[in-house]
């Protein structure tokens, strides 16, 4: 392993990689690695392909713990592109392991709680990250613990404790437990695995690899010659701002050393019922205020006071923007992406909904690429949400009946 | 395209392929497309990767139809190796873009169906491959028509009906349903592309082809050396039989074309309260028996009446054997791969269960390939089936009381 540092991302303080800071001590920002030099390798998995950009990664541990997550196919959807006058290519994230894109961080996040020595991991979380951790605990034979609200539906617990990991309840805000998981786990000896956590944003840059490559090769998966597979912007739904930061660095990465020429610019996107990184970035502001009641059908993103929001807002200055959607819009996206062959969760929804937005605006002709984050399936309640707004029309028949139907239409 | 025929795969009379007959107007039994020979190319998509072995497809409309199936990995599992005393593989086909393997075959199907001139298409499903139709059959544009029994539990609707697919309730048995499908699709203008459609099974072929790859790299995906990537047994959950011929003629194309010189045994798998190939075969039979009264969790492979059974009887009585497990076994077994990271519906489980069934028979340190076919995630009423078994346990607690409970363990 190459001497490496983890850097403060707002004060720039350094720390050495051996120890289990997450978080800068002094202003309390997140921390990330620094950013790392290297090439692209030909190889089907997607940590030897990008193995220079991993300096730190155990490669071997890597190979053991896989659930084969990433290596997630793009497609262009012509029908979306029609109705929304923009080219839309979307990055289906729900083909992973858990259905969604946390298995990317995860990985790489077991790696180091095992590294630093930890036999316990946790996380906090309701959803695909507590699938995504509970499965790579039960690969990676450790312990897994879930601090979840007390208000977590049924729906959601089957689908975590399936793994074999402890759920908590525990009564307090998403925010306070957060930090306070933070606090204890060094104590009592448990990595939490956040999601904002320093390595889990490392996961996450291989989804900026595979859109570089993808770039390289002038978007020949996309299944329409996108010109030298040039894209104007990434479509991001933003909750703790983890996500965007690692796609964000891959980029960056991937430009310092040379292997891409140009960068896209990001939208971020949030749901209006919980949107602190949107108002301060409409409201000018360098901070976030976190929300005191997050209400929105985007649950994966609903983070009332997302801990690399300061962090995202500053990057989004300089290379993007943000938009808040509302659940009507989110709902009626998500519907449309269905109706396009990919049923996703509300959250990743988002992302189409952004793009109706810009519409309106007069964005006209550019090429989006859109990040749908998880499984449509990990949350039947928002399907019957979605069925609020037509009829479910189910025919009956017998069998004498059955070609009189078929040719009614 | 280069002139190719389809051939019964029992009486062995030939068709050209301009005409859309599904079985054989002699003896009924399935059709099938004439062996192709041919190399694997490098490239990303799988379509254009083993184009040489399709060589009667379109690859325009395959670029413009995908959703992106296929690619998925195949990782080793340590932990079930070990309580299995066998090496276990898992070939996790939940990362498709409906989360299950049925992907593959409906694209390939679809544009059988474009080409052939219709506009709608159907099948006859209640799970995966219903919702698999419908996915496509969006992407692609055309109606797609979805025939169910009127017993289908609500679960399983939403999944289906979110792509915009018409649902009929048909008051029939499946078999009736299958046969009476084909035979008014043609009237009125519906390709039914259902589980053992020769194209379908043409697409499922790419499963075998990238096994194949993984035996020819080593077995380096997995996570441990495979010696040369050699494996003993292919183990397949087995319905209606579509699957597996699949897999196997992917298998026999190579072998001819010189790509490998060994094929693996197969393993077909089927649930007890469902096993009409299982009874035949253990019977000394030549032709299935329809079942009555299926009764299995398995809801994924319960075909009463298995369209592609008795060619799958013939083809496993040279090339393997088949088993069949309980409802209970299955359900273990589903728990044991959620243990190990991978959650999978009861169907997919059924391949653990053979394994430890073939380990008392004294199987040992076999190398084992298993097809995990659908996500467990789309079962959600199984997995309370699971937990009838052990009691789900829910800690609660307050911020201040957090410490004491997370050392409690």
């Amino acid at each position: 392993m190459r001497f490496m540092r983890l850097i403060c991302t707002y004060c720039g303080k350094d720390y050495p990689l051996d120890q289990p800071y997450q978080r800068c001590e002094d202003c309390g920002e997140p921390l990330e690695l620094e950013h790392s030099k290297g090439n692209l390798r030909g190889d089907s998995s997607i940590w030897r392909r990008y193995a220079e950009f991993y300096p730190f990664l155990d490669q071997k541990l890597a190979e053991r713990l896989t659930l084969g997550e990433g290596n997630t196919p793009i497609t262009i959807s012509e029908k979306l592109s029609e109705e929304l006058s923009n080219v839309v290519y979307l990055k289906d994230e729900t083909q992973n392991p858990t259905w969604s894109f946390k298995d990317r961080g995860t990985l790489i996040g077991v790696i180091r709680a095992i590294q630093l020595g930890f036999r316990k991991i946790g996380t906090v979380s309701t959803g695909n990250m507590a699938a995504s951790l509970s499965a790579y605990g039960a690969k990676a034979g450790l312990e897994s613990i879930i601090l979840v609200r007390p208000d977590i539906p049924e729906e959601k617990i089957y689908p975590i404790v399936v793994y074999g990991s402890r759920l908590i309840e525990v009564e307090a805000n998403f925010g306070e437990i957060y930090w306070k998981s933070l606090e204890l786990g060094k104590k009592v000896g448990i990595y939490f695995i956040n999601s904002d956590d320093p390595f889990r944003v490392e996961g996450y840059k291989t989804i900026g690899f595979e859109i570089g490559e993808w770039m390289l090769e002038g978007g020949k998966e996309s299944g329409k010659d996108g010109k030298d597979g040039e894209i104007d912007y990434i479509v991001v739904p933003t909750g703790s701002g983890g996500l965007l930061r690692g796609i964000m660095k891959a980029l960056f990465e991937m430009k310092s050393s040379g292997i891409i020429s140009k960068i896209p610019k990001f939208i971020s996107v949030q749901a209006e019922g919980c949107s602190p990184i949107a108002k301060a970035y409409e409201e000018g502001n360098d901070r976030i205020e976190p929300i005191k009641e997050p209400k929105t059908i985007a649950g994966a993103i609903a983070d009332p006071s997302p801990p690399s929001g300061n962090e995202v807002l500053r990057k989004l200055k300089k290379h993007g923007r943000v938009l808040a959607v509302s659940d009507r819009e989110i709902l009626e996206a998500q519907r449309m992406l269905a109706r396009s062959g990919i049923f996703v969760q509300p959250a990743s929804a988002t992302t189409i909904a952004a793009i109706r937005k810009l519409k309106d605006e007069g964005y006209e002709d550019m090429k989006f690429m859109c990040i749908l984050t998880g499984a449509g399936i990990k949350v039947p309640s928002a399907v019957k949400e979605m069925f609020k707004f037509e009829s479910l029309h189910i025919q009956k028949t017998d069998l004498s009946g059955l070609e009189k139907v078929l040719e009614g239409g």
